[in-house]
């Protein structure tokens, strides 16, 4: 049947956190992008911990926003409290985090995509996915009220509705998160385009009455005295009252034999569920399995909201029976008398193990098919959403006639995450750390801007105001550091300032670059002791980013520097792409292992090979004198 | 098994406009109550149109409020627009309605509700009702998760998601509301109870792509310049900004014949759809087809919010094929480009014909079960909400060992509707109008606090603030009624006032009171004439709703006399209350029709039996003499 309606550039299926990310990039590059989610009134809800950011993952969010996304800003709009974590290490491991209000996130990200002029709504049920014939096309998707939509590209993000299976102890019923129905339809229509689909696990905590707990027996956790906002265009940020706390508690030998004694009951160890969850983020029963020589665990309970007394308790995920759920609960101190709002349950959903994609997030079979998020394996709104970003922008290009916009592991956690989900596969879900990352000096939360809303910008992704904010204040970055590289600070000035840092005076005139490396000092030590500099900086900029930046440039310019030379020695390989019509079979030289996998794989550049299990650097070597020729 | 959770005094099934109401009442009243909602981000959620109140519906509004009820307080809070109908007519017409922030609503409701210390809320899905082995006592619910919780009183209010099932032109799905899915169980259990169960049908129409529309072909509609909030309670309405506008448009032919080209494959008329649906709210193909002489049918644009462009096209609600809706939404002037979120469906639901419950909402064969809202095959957000509130507030009584709260017709528009379910039945959604009550002109939106405060307050609903503006007003209502009783008003005064009003001078001074009922005069003509009147009632009050009451009492004290006379011949009738163990077929002279009516229905009181269809003016003699002896 002929489509009812116009034909889109993109349609993007899902409205979590990879497809509000998707239909916002899509749109604004200028595709005509239709949004189509099973509840219009669900846009981008925190379906687990009420949170964004934490380490890596703050990153990823500082990625998102320098490239014009949308997840920071919507996260700064809805936060009840912020933390920079990590801030006793180095600057590539600070990594931000904020509490959200639950309800106010969803709200804001509709508000936040309402705003995009080329992004259409439809609240509907997508149940199958249209191809050409020989499915090696993607032409839209038909929905459950009998509509079909046409689209150059399509986006999936069914997140945790694939096939949605819920477990709370022996109990499980169909859903795709807690009170709302799953998606059926979409997987087995992608298994007959040929698609390998596997199954993941994930899950989350019982819900808690707040008024229920005895708050006396935790410890209170504050926010930042000075809050630092995720986005870069995020000036003030727009707190109605004061930064709400969070609490942390423990479990103990006590609980965990509560816990244990629902184990015979329990989905995960009785075989009912298969499928494996998120390694780093356990559910309880999990650590008190794995970790029997512990005993106790942290909990952090976490507030949803501004104005309502639901609370999250974060560390307690849990798909064993309710009376185990509740029983353990009320066994942990200050939780004697603890109501559940709604129990933790566990969820099993379909995923398409990531090898079918290439880097721009394009599946391999389908031209013009995309996946962004848990289809892919991952966990975690911020992979969801950067990978949901990645997939709009490519979806947008590829109708737009324009070349892949593909970020390398140098460059950004987003290269890192994507290069890893196509290269290494995953068969448990993949959430992002810094220790992924083999050039995190380079990938820092501080300077996602300086690194990406150049890119962002020339896509036609990061707005104007962005770019001038980027280029005004990458220009101060400059005159600043020129400023301290050529600027001579005298003994007189410095030797008191010095002493009391507790580090070595001078014994003549130095260039201001050469203290600051010293662990003692920042750039304010400098200005404070010295008024002309400060008056020479004030003329320059008085935005501490900029000073920070300054800061950290010098005082890790050397690792910098080396990290920098890594990446030169890699690029020839990273830049060497490889055709995807390559038959590995044909190249004798090769191990057969290597061949196999990368026939699976087909890596599209000699870096990416390279870091494919079973691929042996004389494989790779082969493949350079063979792709040279 | 043994319920995990301790037994509460009342549980709330179902968090929609009954729902909601009747758990916050419960627990203001003092009872432990439970609310069980298959999804807490969902409570008080406005399935169909984003607005409250309206004719007779803004007087159920007012009641509620009087009562101590939430609807108005959070109606008020989530307002974009304020009009009071039918001002043209005599105040026993007044109606007012307001539009609602949809979203904003449902987390309002949400915050009200969060501050019942008595009310703990349970995010499930009850699929039983557990009652003794005979059924004639409920004990509680089981719910999806195999969770059993106990209650005294159990309260079902269901709303469409009873076996619910979603119409599309020949599309049919299960499911509660667009987007959620339906709960299935609960019929049956009530079904093996003895419950006689139904089906009705209600629809709702396509959203729309507020941008999309040529607001210039629409008639604008503001908002009143003065607009009156719904509580009692409420000085200032909160809006943020200023009020939104509403856009009227019209179908015609065009429309009309593009609408039928789909009949044949409409539910409603091809045999799909059986059961009924709401009469005074039909669809567009109903509207098009009953009155096909009508060349036009007026429709309303509404706004969903204050930040959100999706609109709600009033009057065009539809269940025909897609592809008909969108033919003949395009074809209305100012809607050629108009872009639809969501496509119009119809909704079949099961509902319990209404002479199973009592006055007090509980069933009659299951004691300590109520039903209210929908479930009693009512329509409309304002009809479920005051069947909530008495269902909750009976519930609670019931459980601390106190009589009935019953309104009789002549005290509420409450009065009047559930008179109506459980002595008359419903075969089609029943909705209030203002021709239902033979006392309106007593039963105004003005005096709703005059008639119901001290009520609610009595009963521990209303709250000490509520009493107490009430009484101020009330006995500020009495002065200055006493005072224009009794103040002599002078030709020199007020005879150039008279003439400029257009009505006749006076020849000798008369009591203040005498001027009032002519038609051309306002109490405040009066006091702008008469300085010394103006300042002895600013030594009383200076509120306007006293000064209002006092106007509409005298001018209308007349009509307001006879009512109360006819109320009171009727009384005793009314109080007359017929015991539950009456067997009708032993009473020998009563007639078949009359015996086999009363049988079924079981009126509580010989007023009810004088209104039940089929029960003759002698049947009601021979009663009143057998019930006397």
């Amino acid at each position: 049947m002929k489509s009812l309606y116009p034909t889109y550039d993109v349609i993007v299926v899902g409205a979590g956190h990879a497809g509000s990310e998707a239909a916002g990039a899509a749109a604004e590059i200028g595709a005509k992008t239709l949004l189509i989610t099973m509840n219009l009134d669900a846009i981008a809800k925190m379906s687990c911990n009420p949170a964004i950011g934490g380490i890596a993952k703050g990153q990823l969010v500082r990625e998102i926003d320098a490239l014009g996304g949308l997840t920071g800003i919507v996260a700064d709009k809805s936060a009840v409290q912020f933390r920079m974590l990590n801030t006793s290490k180095g600057p590539a491991m600070w990594s931000p985090r904020c509490q959200s209000d639950r309800a106010l996130y969803s709200k804001t990200m509709r508000e936040e995509l309402e705003k995009k002029d080329n992004l259409y709504f439809r609240q509907d049920n997508v149940v199958d996915v249209l191809t050409t014939n020989d499915g090696k096309r993607v032409t839209g998707v038909k929905t459950s009220t009998g509509q079909s939509f046409e689209a150059q590209s399509v986006i999936l993000t069914t997140g945790t509705f694939g096939n949605g299976l819920i477990h709370i102890g022996e109990t499980n019923f169909g859903g795709g998160r807690s009170g709302e129905r799953a998606s059926v339809g979409i997987s087995g229509a992608l298994e007959d385009l040929g698609f390998e689909v596997g199954r993941l696990k994930t899950g989350t905590p019982p819900r808690i009455d707040g008024r229920s707990i005895n708050l006396d027996k935790l410890e209170i956790q504050y926010g930042d005295e000075d809050p630092a906002p995720f986005s870069f265009l995020t000036d003030s940020l727009p707190f109605q009252e004061e930064q709400l706390t969070c609490w942390m508690g423990d479990t103990n030998e006590e609980v965990h034999d509560v816990l244990r004694s629902g184990f015979d009951r329990s989905p995960m160890f009785n075989g009912t569920i298969e499928s494996t969850g998120p390694r780093y983020c356990p559910s309880i029963e999990d650590k008190i399995n794995r970790f029997s020589e512990k005993d106790g665990h942290q909990l952090f309970l976490e507030p949803e909201g501004w104005n309502t007394y639901e609370m999250y308790l974060n560390g307690f995920s849990t798909s064993l029976p309710e009376d185990v759920q509740y029983k353990a609960l009320r066994t942990i101190p200050g939780f004697e008398e603890a109501v559940m709002l709604r129990p933790g349950y566990a969820i099993e959903y379909d995923y398409f193990p990531p090898y079918q994609i290439r880097r721009s997030m394009e599946t391999k079979i389908t031209e013009g098919l995309f996946f962004a998020g848990q289809i892919n394996g991952t966990t975690g709104y911020e992979e969801a959403a950067c990978q949901g970003l990645m997939a709009g922008i490519n979806a947008a290009r590829k109708v737009q006639g324009d070349e892949e916009f593909i970020l390398k592991r140098s460059e950004a956690y987003i290269g890192v995450l994507i290069d890893d989900l196509i290269t290494k596969g995953t068969e448990e879900p993949y959430r992002m750390f810094t220790s992924r990352a083999e050039h995190r000096i380079l990938l820092r939360q501080d300077n996602a801007d300086l690194r990406l809303t150049e890119l962002g910008h020339k896509i036609g992704l990061a707005s104007e105001e962005r770019f001038e904010r980027y280029k005004t204040k990458n220009e101060a970055i400059n005159k600043v550091h020129d400023l301290i590289a050529d600027y001579t600070v005298y003994p007189e000035k410095m030797d008191p300032m010095l002493e009391e840092q507790g580090t070595s005076t001078l014994s003549q005139p130095v260039k201001a670059k050469t203290l600051i490396p010293r662990p003692q000092l920042s750039i304010y030590n400098l200005l404070e002791a010295d008024d002309e500099l400060n008056q020479k900086v004030e003329a320059i900029t008085t935005d501490e980013d900029v000073l920070d930046q300054v800061e950290i440039q010098i005082k890790y310019a050397g690792y910098i520097e080396k990290e920098f030379e890594m990446v030169e020695e890699m690029r020839k390989q990273e830049d060497t792409l490889i055709p995807d019509s390559l038959n590995y079979n044909k190249i004798n030289s090769l191990s057969a292992e290597g061949k196999e996998k990368m026939e699976r794989i087909k890596p599209e550049t000699l870096g990416q090979a390279s870091r494919i299990s079973g691929v042996s650097p004389s494989d790779i070597s082969v493949l350079m004198v063979y792709l040279n020729n």
